[in-house]
């Protein structure tokens, strides 16, 4: 089989030449019951910080498997700092953002409690359990950092000075969003997050807190309503492909 | 309620001044049974030629509802010339992409069989029902065009001359999508047709005969593997973004 079609795992460990390791319960069960895996398979490892491994399974036991790592296929890279905060949304929808996000390539998700937001409970195991299967079976090399949900208030009041804030929302002096972007290659490019708002979208008030904010811009993704994760797959799409990773 | 707070429904009948009409079976159903409404309710219609109605309910019976008209809210306006060329995917993934592209303002939604086209059979109606389903909360007043699936092969022999179609896939010369949408803005600005492929990726030899279309072009959409889902709605936002009707 062609290197590029064998699995990918993300698993918590250090990776480096002639090690060997047993990946954790989840990941045995994983390996041995699901993908079937046999001694001499190969899989993909990787961990955010050592590059990607060839690895192969050298013994299998009855609850425990044992990977021989060959040889580094890639090193770690930077990718571009981009974060997505969004207000959680419906379950399959919600789920739907977190693997496309992953896909997109951001590398913070941070949930965001907003004064019409309906679902205030966040449960960051299962948003990242479906990250890192989306981070596997997308070729990237770290997984996002899923954290615990902030109030739209905390998160204004501790932003970080040198990210921009991208608001997808209409409001006040909105621009569309290509333009924001083709805008100056030097501020597109700055750290930046993406913020979307739940199903009902944001209330007046908490738009101007954060119009406060000295990086926030506002902008419009055009004439029709979007959903929560549709706004946010479109407005990372373009961003990466007109500021971040996607360009030559 | 404001008007832009009611519901919107489409409807396959003629709209204007002061008509009564009564929907059929199914919506009768939903108007009655889903969204409960009572004599003097009001609802926005529209059927993708005469605009977005004002109407509300005349009368309530048993087992039909009459609508009565009263203004048109919006004209019916031209939108941007854009179709979604996609292989059939898993349900639950096809189904985001239909609801996606309606939001994101397609006009064809062309379903193509290729070679590593695991489903084969697409049912129409139920890609009609999440299309409108998706037009109708997304403030559009037309519903694409769901075809019938037709092979690439036939689908490339009887390609519109003047046609760009937009392939997602890496293959020769395949650029970044931002450079080919920021390019030569006369020739983004033609009818377009974005192509995704199955889950496995496009066989090498379609991917020739796909190239020798005049109005081919491939495109790159970054470093990460993306879902064929993933890369519709990536492309198709892009697309707007830089080239539809998103712009100011």
């Amino acid at each position: 089989m062609e290197l590029r079609h064998t699995h990918r795992l993300f698993i918590d460990a250090a990776l480096a030449h002639n090690l060997t390791l047993q990946p954790d319960v989840g990941q045995t069960h994983y390996l041995q019951n699901v993908l079937r895996l046999k001694t001499g398979d190969v899989v993909r490892l990787f961990n955010g910080r050592d590059g990607e491994w060839k690895a192969s399974v050298a013994a299998v036991a009855k609850r425990s498997i044992t990977l021989a790592l060959h040889k580094q296929t890639r090193p770690q890279q930077a990718t571009p700092d981009l974060w997505l905060c969004c207000a959680p949304i419906k379950k399959a929808h919600f789920d739907t953002m977190i693997e496309k996000a992953t896909e997109l390539g951001v590398t913070v998700i941070q949930p965001v409690l907003t004064a019409r937001t309906q679902i205030r409970e966040v449960n960051t195991d299962r948003c990242r359990a479906i990250a890192i299967e989306a981070a596997e079976q997308s070729d990237r090399l770290t997984i996002p950092d899923i954290r615990k949900p902030v109030t739209l208030d905390d998160m204004s009041t501790h932003w970080p000075a040198e990210r921009q804030l991208v608001v997808c929302a209409e409001w006040g002096d909105a621009d569309p969003i290509g333009n924001v972007f083709a805008g100056s290659r030097e501020e597109a490019q700055k750290p930046t997050a993406i913020l979307t708002g739940p199903e009902g979208g944001f209330a007046a008030e908490e738009l101007e807190t954060v119009r406060r904010l000295a990086t926030a811009r506002f902008v419009r993704l055009g004439p029709r309503i979007l959903r929560a994760d549709t706004a946010a797959i479109a407005a990372l799409s373009c961003w990466q492909a007109m500021c971040g990773d996607w360009k030559d």
